[in-house]
């Protein structure tokens, strides 16, 4: 099962969201997200949320419909879109996929950025929105595909460094390469052949795949 | 003087960018950010870019009015905006203001933020946009003034940890409490009084200072 968490981020950064009947997907919405989710005709099997940003009338709307809600106060130590994952993480999904967490407040797609890099994780959390794609890895060896609608490919460290990247079937091939946190050096790449694969020996690795916008560069 | 270095991120994310004519400050455009400044009656003192996502004409405008311009191949190891930051850099400035580095496509952003980071600098580099204000500090106590326009502050430890942080004039105080990387605990604080101050011991700490859009939360 995937897992599917829609927060309240500006609604022009989601990517198009479509429920697939034929997967057993489960929706989250998040604040603001449950009410993304309904005006798209997707009923999310459970909301959070302090629901201070919107109004009792939508809060009714969601209410009415969603089996499985949670309203907590305003105030309190972890966020509502953590609530949310850990809830999630609980159903031991094959992934999970967060939306609605990019755009508007910084510190809230920080604090959904910190998320990704939770111990208590142990399936592929990715954040998704119109132009990009997020996720982080531990050591290993990846094979990913290329995706038309990601053309570039860029990889940061999360950690002091991330030590012996390699990477082959890219435009910009490495071997095992140090990236320090605080370079840039490998943002913008590209897949060249159908698939490409990248491991690294040490350190935490954000890859963010991406596209331009429509005017911008 | 001040540098304020406009890039060529989506043009919705950008605060008002005014020219105060009692300041010597410098702008600097890159890319398309060049034209942002020139749509809004501010020739800017130096242009860089690859100027690949704007056409010849586009180009022809900028290099007719902006005394200082350097066009370079798309394909190099530094970005664009890390070439106008080095150049921003050796001019000694007070601060250096980023705009047009958010939204849009995110190996571009974190690629800015990475530049925070920079061991280079020995002046503050803020990032700014509509709705967030991104600086990052080294040990040590800092200052700051509570400002309507930012109600909420934030802090996120760039480093595996950020210890011994103290805050005072805020809603939710602490005392030497450790920020561990990953950790959304410190998201969405106020300064109460006139001044918050902020300190710590060890680490690199982010800050970012935010406010509400429209309708997200």
């Amino acid at each position: 099962m995937i897992i599917r968490i829609v927060a309240g981020g500006p609604e022009k950064e989601l990517p198009i969201l479509n429920m697939n009947p034929e997967t057993d997907d489960q929706w989250i919405g998040v604040d603001r997200g449950a009410l993304y989710l309904l005006e798209r005709g997707i009923t999310p099997a459970k909301a959070f949320g302090d629901f201070d940003s919107i109004t009792a009338e939508e809060w009714n709307r969601i209410a009415a419909v969603v089996p499985d809600y949670v309203q907590f106060p305003a105030e309190k130590d972890e966020t509502d879109l953590e609530i949310a994952l850990n809830v999630a993480i609980k159903q031991q999904p094959e992934a999970i996929f967060l939306y609605g967490v990019t755009g508007g407040r910084l510190d809230h797609f920080f604090g959904a950025v910190t998320l990704l890099m939770k111990k208590e994780l142990d399936c592929p959390v990715v954040i998704v929105d119109h132009q990009n794609e997020i996720s982080v890895y531990s050591p290993g060896e990846t094979v990913i595909d290329q995706k038309e609608q990601w053309p570039y490919i860029s990889f940061f460290a999360m950690s002091e460094k991330v030590e012996g990247l390699t990477l082959s079937g890219f435009k910009f091939p490495l071997h095992n390469f140090t990236v320090q946190k605080g370079s840039s050096r490998c943002v913008s790449n590209e897949i060249l052949e159908k698939k490409g694969v990248f491991s690294f020996r040490s350190g935490i690795l954000m890859v963010i795949r991406s596209r331009d916008g429509r005017r911008s560069h």
